[in-house]
């Protein structure tokens, strides 16, 4: 059987989205047919709905940020079952048999499907079907609208502390906005010393609220300058090109950058300070489903969640207007109510 | 007692060096003062000569790749003695009590001291004198002359093989020269599998010899794209900016590129492919005494040392000229015999 979607598409590029409809296919052994209750407006829906990466196919259908009720699983699905809250995140399918599937960094599966693209359309619509795999289940103690974002922007922030630091890593997060807030909540949740970065001082308040021990206000050399050689490990989640060398000057020796902000362009990174304080710039794309589900175990037990203002599907192309112009506020979540 | 020293020095930057004689300093009781037979010839050197860090001080004597004869030891040295063969490399002295020290990462330590600079003199001298931690014994079955190289070239190939790879990585090694041609012998002793690139097809015999399983024209597209997405780790040995892209395409997902050339200028990251390849920029620098000494007793055990030509120290200015015009073999060695 399938069944009829109501959604709202992007006919054209950079076009304000409009209703569509459509029947989904029918449901594969492996697959679930979710009815979406919530969805997360990530900046790289509008890398998509603008076709920024050159390869969107329209009509297009975002959205990777899902909470919604598990409506029907496919023949081969036992682990999930109709009435069951789940959530999916940008990847909606790997092949789970390569060296990496097999090793827990399905995130790197070379047969990679992103829940927008591929043909695949994402929870700017009512119901979604992807393969049971990417469908995780959200623990009760999360509320639907400040989870959705936790599984894009979320999982995003969780991968690479997971990854490169320990709980007594010295954490620096550059931006705190969607990502950045997430990071702070983890970071400090992690037991780690951590200091928000930002060029506006209007964001120390809420820094500190989400677990900051320290604020630098990276537009202030003076600022700048009394923070050097304090952190082991930067995550910077703005997608601009910075003066690395201010930011290599922060960290210790072996400390690591990570970027996770969509930057597009080459950055400029000063080579002979990478030698001499051997540091490292790494990237981190997404998270793999065992860290996906561990970091919604931790986000429950520790009560982390995204500041969210909810906005009705209906108000969609409000909702993209506000990001693009900067207004909205950690995170806008759409409503399908 | 103070002993008399022969030593070549630079009394400019960029001149040909003049012959130079002092007094060393009174023996501290945790030094060793060491008769030098052989001295190898670094590119970093030239970058003292040249004082293109800014910082040199004249009269310079560099060299930095020493093998000796220990003459003495300070009254609190017990570990050597007079008559044992030693080497000494880039680094003279750490503090011995940062937490980088006490980590084993001391060539992390702030107050790092090199064997040339901070008013010490290196081994285009007859007699050096350094605190007698970082005089490492050389494992008998080394020739002195082929072990000098390996007290700079050879930890700085070996340490980050030894800290991002495993026997099971797949390892490529961008210039086949006085750094590039150790790190082939190490990565295809430590078991790995090993890609020689290089922008010369005359350098296929050698680097097939020194252990590489395959050779990769950096020049020609058909075979860069031949090797898409066949390593995990790729050692850079240049000192030049490359077109990144196309190394980081040579990676599979998590791969790293690791930087030890003397590369100065700022270099240009493509940011979008470190993300979704989840790629690291590394920096390494130099070695520890404890992977200093391993790289030492490996390399004795697998029979790994530089492929060299000797030099008496009276023709050092042939053999720096060799080195400028790109005419020296693998690695040039000054003899003080």
């Amino acid at each position: 059987m399938t069944a009829h979607v109501h959604a709202y598409a992007a006919l054209n590029a950079g076009q304000p989205l409009k209703s569509f409809e459509y029947e989904t296919g029918l449901l594969g052994p492996n697959d679930v047919r979710i009815r979406v209750s919530f969805c997360g407006l990530c900046r790289s829906d509008l890398d998509q709905l603008d076709n920024r990466l050159g390869a969107a196919l329209y009509p297009l259908v975002a959205g990777h940020e899902i909470i919604g009720t598990v409506i029907n699983v496919g023949s081969a699905v036992s682990h999930l079952q109709a009435g069951q809250r789940v959530g999916v995140g940008p990847i909606a399918r790997a092949c789970l048999n390569c060296s990496y599937c097999a090793d827990g960094r399905d995130n790197l599966c070379q047969a990679l499907e992103f829940t927008i693209g591929s043909g695949r359309r994402g929870g700017f619509a009512n119901i979604v079907q992807v393969p049971a795999a990417y469908a995780f289940p959200i623990p009760e103690s999360l509320p639907s609208e400040n989870a959705a974002p936790l599984l894009c922007a979320g999982v995003t922030a969780y991968a690479p502390l997971r990854h490169h630091t320990t709980p007594s890593s010295h954490i620096g997060v550059i931006g705190i906005g969607g990502l950045g807030h997430l990071a702070l909540q983890f970071a400090a949740a992690r037991g780690s010393e951590v200091t928000a970065i930002s060029t506006s001082v209007r964001k120390a308040d809420a820094a500190r609220r989400f677990g900051a021990h320290h604020f630098v206000v990276s537009s202030d050399p003076d600022q700048m300058r009394k923070a050097r050689g304090s952190l082991d490990f930067i995550l910077s989640t703005v997608d601009v090109d910075l003066n690395w060398t201010d930011y290599l000057d922060l960290l210790r020796p072996d400390g690591k950058i990570c970027i996770v902000g969509a930057t597009l362009g080459p950055i400029n990174v000063p080579a002979g300070m990478l030698i001499t304080g051997q540091y490292s710039f790494v990237g981190s794309a997404a998270g793999s489903r065992v860290v996906s589900a561990e970091m919604l175990e931790f986000a429950a037990r520790h009560r982390i969640w995204a500041e969210t203002e909810v906005m009705p599907i209906t108000e969609i192309n409000c909702a993209i207007e506000r990001m693009r112009t900067g207004t909205a506020p950690f995170r806008l979540v759409l409503s399908h109510g």
